[in-house]
């Protein structure tokens, strides 16, 4: 129904320009706003000394964040499986991953403050917790998520140096240790309980060689510090990927307490173990065997050792994870991918140690089999 | 202000296509994402040993629901007046009521993953709890969120077949029932702590007849199960609503837990009480008088018998409730009702019970009147 | 490229009228939902016996507001940082501190319904909590957040009339002060726990003057109210800003529990204190001494009595507060203030009771800077 003689009027065009006005506060408005559900959840078959089977989620994080000027940007995560008390020294609590917000002042530099992960290195350290079947015991009894500020550099392109100082912990030393530990273990509070982290993520080669590298120190009490290094590299070819993370942790003051969980029982008082060392070796290959369809490989070599220790001695517990799995991608646009993996883990304790408290140090190992769904829901 | 000589330039015919692709994009985000407040609040007097009043809020839950594509929906709905902790079997929060998605694969179809609504039967079962002025002791102590799967199929318009498998609780059973508990009464953990329910969600003679019939086993524990079977129909004309609802529960060991409050008190023994029956027989008329305006009367009987145990036998309790109101709907627009209700609850218990334990099965009853207000309110 | 002979035909002119449909419909649907994510945060350096730093989060609120019709609007905010369990009156979570619903019935007159800020006055009061460095000892332990209603007249131009009646409390009083401590001090619970302001907010001279008055009375117990009176007072001129407000809470029981903290080791008996009153005195000016520079100081003198008791007497426990900062917007278009703060407190007791208690009534003052960001992020 062509209509030649038809036309708009001067006012009809002045709407169409309105149009436009309305339109762009309206994008400016919902491009501000970017929500996400994170989750991981999966039916699991566990091979131990019974075959038992459950449905459960590893994940669920609720996530919003944008850009509120062209400079200023935001960022909150929150899980929604967490108690929401304040913890006694920064006043958020443990469910708060994130409530940041940063500014870019140049291409070359960017600041941000508030509630933010640690900037330690590694690839798995690097990944959305959704995209893990299980955590090494490294980064499993680590304490992510602190209140602090972060300069990043941006010295040349696709290279990036984060500069971070935080909280060293979430919690007064007293209610995370329990008053009692620290008198029996004559450790005193810390007069500024930081962490200084320096952290190196780059990217060469057209992206094929990437790097996650980063050195730390946490002040946790007075004379007490721990030492952390994560040497992440990942080889990043399109039809093969390998991820390489190396991690130590030199704790003057038992920081995990994995250690700590055994030199109580073994010597029946409630210390805190010093001096302990962690070493986390951790490979990571994958093989997208087909579009939508990939398959990885993983393994797993950890340590924890107290040398100063006669009882003990160097890696006195030896951690292992051997995982395998298909992950597929059934839509392009959506981040979801369904996985069939097996997780196993295996734990050993040095001889001298088992022969005199089987109890305490008894090799043990875990078998999974998971079928299920790893989903990054965006709503809005 | 008619201008026949003045004409759109081709850059200008452009921007309106241009104007159209946007306003797309923009209503393709907005109408993922739709969020509500459910909200039941109101002013109660409470007519019992003494007359007292309060404010009180009997429901406030933050939905979040929408469709990702064009298959692919989702559904987040928590209390936000729960606590948020992981539960141990699940790892999810007793807040989260769903957190789902799922695919439409046919018009014959669906099936959805996560936590979930279990698909039990019965129209009070079926309403938003913001509608219940108050549940039966059956649902009431009820748990009805669960991790799981479910298949849906619609052999014909208006009928849906469900097929259900979840996990039976959100916790382990140890930290549901206490692991003394457990040890007392000779229960060991099920391997394999699933329930499986099939329902039939039917609508017939357009529409004036409606089904919510559903049968259902929760595996509890090694060798012991728990049957439901839900049964309940309503006619459904302009002028005249009755849904009846019967619910019946046996479970090998209590589930719910209200005989076993009674058989710990009697025996003085941490025990679960095994081989109890729950009947529970509702009925709703309602009675739209007038526009924007509804009338209702419910009525419950509920018993609990230990038909085993020759000290409680069968309908050892017996639960009354009659309820009345006045429901009014100011606003078309808006999902709001105010009301003014009134509810009686009476228990009773077996004579032979009352005479030498009066302080254990003391009969006894409670009345309520509340105005308030129920609103669905949908901020986005 | 003007092409004169170029039309647009039926069909696109239509289009356009779509266009303006849809682009409405959204507008609507984005205009009714508003989100805030209220946040304080910063670096302390405490001076105190030791001197200490941290970063800490003074505040983390998110709120969610808008209009659901011309008339109806709504209002949710929710403290992440706090536990989410219901309290056993009001059945609502301690985290949230408002959920209600309003009506804007004319111009004179609005009422709202469900929980919200009690309406005291006073200008400490009157702010969002992110803009308070630390409050007055009256406030920081009165509970602000109530369910209830509130019905507000607008007699004149720039003049609001609140009165307001809402719970006394979240909890039953047993949950509150402990079952024990009412027996030991013959305190019953009242049959409606219930509280009652009457509030003025005024706006004179070109809202050069402005006041926040009012009185309430709590109902605490059988025979117990609290009563209170808030004047707040405000000189608002562009180059100087003077607020200044006077408290007075007179308890019949002690509903803040400052007292009592004192009266209970004194006696050594877990009772609450009676007859209790506390006075508060708060002055603070303001200086925005260049284009988005703000420069305060500010002051608190608090008093406890307890008049009736001989060896407490009148003003037995004096408070001191003294503040100041300098505070810069460094964006015009969003709500983010930077801060440099000193807050200093004082607390000194009479020396009648200092002379054989110095253990429990010991003078004690703080010192604080803080460098930090008060935010009012708005995603949406």
């Amino acid at each position: 129904q062509e209509n030649p003689d038809f036309h708009y009027t001067q006012g009809e065009k002045d709407s169409l320009r309105s149009v436009y006005e309305k339109l762009e506060s309206i994008q400016r408005k919902t491009d501000k706003f970017n929500v996400y559900f994170n989750m991981q959840a999966g039916f699991d078959v566990n091979a131990n000394d019974e075959t038992t089977t459950e449905f459960k989620a590893r994940q669920l994080r609720l996530e919003i964040r944008g850009n509120l000027t062209n400079n200023v940007f935001y960022r909150f995560r929150h899980r929604l499986n967490k108690a929401t008390n304040a913890q006694s020294l920064d006043n958020l609590a443990k469910a708060t991953d994130m409530m940041y917000v940063g500014y870019n002042a140049s291409d070359k530099f960017s600041m941000i403050f508030g509630k933010q992960c640690l900037a330690w290195g590694g690839f798995e350290f690097d990944l959305n917790p959704i995209d893990i079947y299980e955590y090494s015991d490294m980064i499993e009894y680590m304490d992510n998520f602190m209140l602090g500020a972060n300069f990043i550099f941006r010295p040349a392109k696709n290279h990036e140096i984060n500069l971070q100082v935080t909280d060293t912990r979430n919690n007064r030393i007293a209610d995370e240790y329990g008053a009692e530990m620290l008198i029996n273990s004559g450790i005193e509070p810390a007069r500024s309980p930081m962490t200084y982290i320096v952290n190196w993520n780059g990217s060469m080669l057209d992206d094929k060689l990437q790097t996650r590298w980063s050195y730390g120190v946490e002040h946790e009490a007075k004379k007490y510090n721990t030492q952390k290094i994560a040497i992440g590299t990942k080889l990043n070819l399109p039809a093969f990927k390998l991820a390489v993370d190396y991690m130590r942790s030199d704790d003057d003051m038992d920081r995990s307490l994995i250690a700590t969980g055994y030199t109580t029982q073994y010597y029946k008082k409630n210390a805190v173990a010093k001096d302990v060392d962690y070493n986390t070796f951790i490979a990571k290959a994958e093989l997208p065997f087909a579009d939508k369809w990939n398959f990885f490989v993983k393994g797993m070599y950890e340590t924890a050792g107290l040398p100063k220790d006669d009882n003990f001695g160097k890696d006195f517990r030896k951690a292992y994870g051997y995982f395998a799995g298909i992950e597929h991608r059934p839509f392009k646009e959506e981040d979801l991918k369904l996985f069939l993996v097996y997780v196993g883990r295996k734990y050993t304790f040095a001889d001298a140690l088992k022969q005199n408290n089987s109890d305490i140090f008894k090799d043990h190992n875990t078998n999974r089999v998971s079928l299920g769904m790893i989903y990054r829901i965006k709503p809005f």
